[in-house]
């Protein structure tokens, strides 16, 4: 599908905005959703005007992480692209990583006479984790021919990248966890579980083996497990797969490491809605591409929090205006996931999604909700579509065939 | 998909009238659309009546040629069945085509020193050209083991038919455009990009010399440029994937050639809509299936010809009660794409879709426009998916599994 796709792009000089309210979705509370409990005039305007839907993340029924929520309304196939847990643990802590690193997420633990007796090290402080961690990475910086880089995390929360010299045959992360899951046992040797993989466990084991010895005068932190030991995948470029100048604007640190990964430009910026529109306007005639990623919906969803969602969502509605006075070519509002405050976790639900231009039908949804982007005219559809919904509506897709 | 179908087909004695409305759906202006604006009391009546739906040509965002467009509705995923430039070229000029053969779209054009300094001869006369093209045919008649077959087309254009005694194998027509697309440039050498395609690329190259040759004493028209060059796709018959006798009733060559690319019988048939059912009434016994063309729906939307794309609509409306008074068991109306008149190209957008037959739910779309048949039960849905829904309601598919 993709190389269809990549083989009809062309380039001219539309704007493409995508905005992305993360977890957006929800469900009904007393017969009332938080996006229909939310008081939001533009954006039901707007979704009177604007191709209307529900995507699906990945598939019916499959509840998405970050990653996959992020790379399907990116226009891959998270199905297809998958990204280890270590790789979205060392994003989340603001790391570089490139195509070459093996990333992992680590925990200080207890171990005592061979076996795990606290596999979080008693939660120990930020504080004193993030010293013992500048302590392993004065001490621990190469192993074989992998760099090691740490990066602190909260409290027994850690993570490792090994960055080697050249990009790793695919499968050299076939290593296992040796976080045992349970207090009382022996914390597990990391095993390749094929020939490509042996290279990474041996210097898996090297350095727990390192680490410990660093680490085996401390009362709780006196021993690392590792987990979610994985290659950065090598997804093919936004710009190359879509012809698009992207750029991210993200406060949180992980959504700036997904968009990174295929290649947007992601700039380090601060604050809120108002902030990241700032930096929008400021940067619009530099990039063909904009998503701007809004957290908080998603957080008052995992807390539980229906009215703050609803107040955060009339927020944003009221720098809709603002976003509309740019003129940009195709603007996309959506969420990569629900949250629904009645589960407070991400959920497998269809998001809503609005997809505005000039070249849309509209006419079918009465406001920007769940229910009402369940009768427009894009259906219920998969994640990836919207790409290239976007590049069409964009102008920036040659006819298939003759 | 079509595997599983194929194996489930099973015959009987009804009828399957499929009418294609080309670049049937339309975008609003000034809030009305071209199939809101028709007054087609008919045809809202039968969507009451009928299982209504958008139809997706070829996959989200992506805007098919004829060719695609076409396979799509015929029940073909036009991905997997890709028809080239040539090939479409030459049933557009009216050829029939065989598997054995690989075709082409040719230029005249003026070559001066080795250099391109016309692409396109002056658009020298349809008269002129035809003359020429006859020219050639009297002169080249084969070229190594392969046929070579003319026909004039409009102003400089012509197509070339290679046929050979029997089928190339898969990539033999993977020979470069030998048109540098700019003039001052010199023509390029066709070359084969596998081992498959050098046979192809020598007769090509062969053609170029010949025709040079007999075309040097002419002031324009001195040389020929190949484009497009395509083996005719060996795609499975209509009758052996879905078991259905089928009938084209189309005035233009070029969706004939489609339909005879799968088989469907193409009598030469001039007219427009009145002339087209006569047709089909006159044949109705001799045929399962019957796919009727109207192409003058397209051809205002490509002229952005708002009321005259609607009047067709009006008119093709009124015709609607002798359709049904052939009883088919099942009937389709749609497009093979949609072609907005404020576009005045073929587009993307999805393709209003009714089934009718008795076994259907209906009662959801109170017109036959985009945005009703947005609220159908059959909701937004791949085009190849049109046809197993016609043999199903035909009685015309067994139980899948047990």
């Amino acid at each position: 599908m993709s190389e269809i796709i990549k083989d009809l792009v062309q380039k001219n000089d539309s704007k493409i905005v995508m905005i992305v309210l993360d977890g957006l979705g929800g469900l009904p509370v007393n017969g009332t959703t938080e996006m229909e409990l939310a008081n939001t005039p533009n954006l039901d305007s707007l979704a009177w005007k604007s191709a209307t839907g529900l995507h699906i993340p990945v598939e019916f029924g499959i509840t998405p992480g970050s990653g996959p929520g992020h790379l399907g309304i990116f226009g891959y196939n998270p199905v297809q692209w998958q990204i280890g847990r270590g790789v979205l643990e060392a994003l989340g802590l603001g790391m570089e990583l490139r195509s070459t690193d093996v990333a992992m997420r680590c925990n200080y633990s207890t171990v005592r006479d061979g076996l795990v007796v606290d596999r979080r090290a008693g939660r120990i402080p930020t504080e004193e984790s993030k010293k013992l961690t500048q302590k392993l990475q004065s001490e621990i910086k190469q192993i074989d021919d992998a760099e090691v880089i740490f990066a602190p995390g909260m409290e027994h929360r850690f993570a490792v990248v090994l960055r080697f010299p050249e990009e790793l045959p695919p499968g050299s992360d076939r290593v296992n966890d040796t976080d045992p899951q349970k207090e009382g046992k022996a914390p597990i040797k990391p095993v390749g579980e094929n020939e490509n993989s042996q290279k990474v466990a041996s210097i898996a084991e090297k350095l727990v083996q390192k680490a410990s010895e660093i680490l085996k005068s401390e009362e709780k932190a006196n021993y690392i497990l590792l987990r979610g030991i994985s290659q950065v995948p090598s997804i093919p470029s936004f710009n190359e797969q879509f012809g698009l100048r992207a750029l991210a604007i993200a406060v949180y640190p992980m959504y700036r490491g997904l968009a990174r990964l295929i290649g947007m430009d992601t700039p380090e910026i601060e604050g809120d809605i108002r902030e990241e529109l700032e930096f929008l306007r400021k940067n619009y005639d530099s990039y063909d591409f904009f998503f701007v990623h809004i957290k908080k919906t998603d957080s008052y969803g995992e807390d539980g929090n229906f009215e703050a969602k609803a107040k955060k969502l009339e927020e944003f509605d009221s720098f809709v205006p603002e976003i509309l006075e740019l003129k940009p070519d195709v603007l996309i509002i959506t969420g990569d996931h629900s949250t629904p405050c009645i589960l407070k976790s991400h959920s497998w639900h269809p998001v809503p999604v609005l997809i505005h231009s000039p070249y849309v039908l509209g006419g079918l949804s009465t406001a920007f909700t769940e229910r009402e982007c369940a009768k427009g005219e894009l259906g219920v559809f998969k994640a990836y579509h919207i790409l290239p919904l976007a590049l069409a509506n964009a102008g920036r897709l040659k006819k298939f065939g003759a």
